[in-house]
């Protein structure tokens, strides 16, 4: 088998959940994002499991998604859709009972046309100019929305990640302004609000990246663990070169082992120069560049070579695999491929 | 329906393969790399079409990735296999009637007692210490091998991009040496080793970027086209800032479209402060973060904000998105997603 094996651990998902539930009051309830498959583990499973440990509502970025969320959850949770209603959604969002975060005057129209009795959400702007009504949309629409029971006002941070930034208490103030005083449920926070205290949390968070062990929380136990087999090894001379373009070169009488995985699997070409596999505790050295199927591994210090070298682990993270792409966790995450074989442990 | 459309236009792909096969001479059999899922196109649909265009043998990187393309092509074409015959492949090698190139002693060891009479290549090593045998091994394996009869001695190029980089030479010399006066069937170059000369095409080239209209095949008609539905529009004022972190603050009054795609969707984040996309001919600035499902353009010149906006199109290749993400075409290619709706035209 020249493919890797994705493992992951469901009930390190249960156990951030729980945690991220668990900084909130009581009467503040935890939802999860599954959107983009599910932060890439596979948005069915996560869901499923999440309902089974309490979770009620569940979070997708596009109508599409939520089918698979609700074939795997059953009718009983709410999916609520980011995106809100586009056109042609009409159908998606009726037979998979989906609830539309309207975005603009032109989804409210389309919601209240074509399904004035389907339940919806309303997504506020309140600075991040990406998604949701900007405050004087807001001002115009408000009392024939409010007129029909959204299920929830909401709005995203765009700093949350930076406790101090001043944009959160500035965002804070503007949600407060636009929703302050109406009686209907508010969600504000996401991973990143919901680590940052009560004030951000209102009736519902719905954290994301930290249920599958990624940064902004830091205390988040890792869900993904990932394992390559290792092709061949070889022995190089000093001066001899690896991979594509010849880019490293070998300092000393080297046994370079060439590993099952590359970027067309999601491990980012950019993170070559910097990376590490792992046999057990032992570190190994990236050389060469990351090519689309391969790695190339310094395994030269190691008394045996195992079957198979470990890219995410408990000592590596996808935020330690991020920071050596040059990115973040999220990415890490979202960016695992289609080749892996996926093993679940619960 | 806030999920972008894939256009994968099979006529091109077919007019790649046949440019691709005119450089060489008619003895010279044209072969095609579908590996990575046909570099993220959709391998079986991608092994049909080049079939019927009259390739008769395909390559993918793993066993399992053979699975796809054997179901969709019948059992007519031959299909190789570049990781060779790993530990559990011998069912799969059978039952979809693959060919592993032989990579390793341990991997001709393992061929030959679990499936002596099953066809097999050679993968030699030429310099690149990625994959096959090194030299020493092959001296001391080839008896045993060629009383076997392999159907195909291959090695790979690490600097074929570089057609005046001496390392093509210097890996054609030692491919000559391992394989000159065997009469056994030779395979040297993929995209970058069929463009730079008959010396280095033997008895089968195998393209694989090329086909899919990337760099180094200059000449490749774009076979990806996507286009990015439109989710919201909104007026921002000068100085207003757009997306997480605050990266990007307006000069002018600007209108900002939200789209729906992200780098979940395989459009690397860090093309972010680079990148334009495309209203017909007229382009927009990307402004502010790729976030993991949306991102923010500029589409304030614009007479009439179309519905979708495209990425990849006859103006911006996957090349073009690959310079924008400091990477190559091909990683572009295999990081397309899951979410797109895919339609294919022929």
């Amino acid at each position: 088998m020249a493919t890797a094996t994705l493992t992951i651990d469901l009930n390190a998902l249960v156990e951030n959940w729980q945690t991220l539930n668990a900084k909130s009051a009581e009467n503040v309830e935890t939802a999860a994002v599954v959107k983009a498959n599910g932060y890439g583990l596979d948005a069915g499973r996560v869901a499923q499991t999440l309902q089974t440990a309490g979770v009620k509502t569940f979070f997708v970025a596009a109508a599409e998604e939520g089918i698979a969320v609700r074939k795997a959850i059953g009718s009983a949770a709410t999916i609520n859709v980011f995106s809100g209603h586009m056109a042609g959604d009409k159908t998606v969002l009726t037979e998979y009972s989906l609830v539309p975060m309207l975005n603009s005057p032109d989804q409210i129209h389309r919601h209240f046309a074509d399904l004035p009795n389907h339940p919806f959400g309303v997504q506020l702007d309140t600075g991040m100019n990406r998604l949701g009504l900007e405050p004087s949309e807001w001002s115009d629409a408000r009392r024939d929305v409010l007129a029909r029971s959204p299920t929830l006002l909401m709005s995203h941070l765009a700093c949350a990640d930076t406790p101090d930034h001043p944009m959160n208490q500035q965002q804070l103030a503007a949600f407060r302004e636009m929703t302050d005083g109406l009686n209907i449920r508010r969600s504000f926070a996401a991973t990143g609000g919901t680590l940052n205290g009560a004030e951000f949390h209102f009736d519902l968070t719905r954290p994301g990246v930290g249920l599958y062990g990624g940064i902004p929380f830091g205390d988040a136990k890792p869900v993904a663990h990932l394992d390559i087999p290792v092709i061949q090894t070889r022995l190089v001379n000093e001066g001899e070169t690896v991979g594509y373009s010849n880019t490293w070169t070998a300092q000393r009488p080297s046994r370079i082992a060439t590993v099952a995985a590359g970027y067309a699997d999601g491990l980012i070409r950019a993170m070559g120069a910097d990376l590490t596999l792992w046999a057990g505790d032992q570190k190994c050295r990236v050389v060469g560049r990351i090519s689309m199927d391969m790695i190339g591994v310094d395994v030269t210090d190691l008394g045996v070579v195992p079957d198979s070298l470990s890219i995410l682990n408990d000592h590596q993270t996808v935020d330690a695999l991020a920071d050596a792409a040059g990115t973040i966790g999220y990415e890490i995450l979202t960016s695992l491929g289609g080749r892996y074989k996926r093993v679940y442990l619960r």
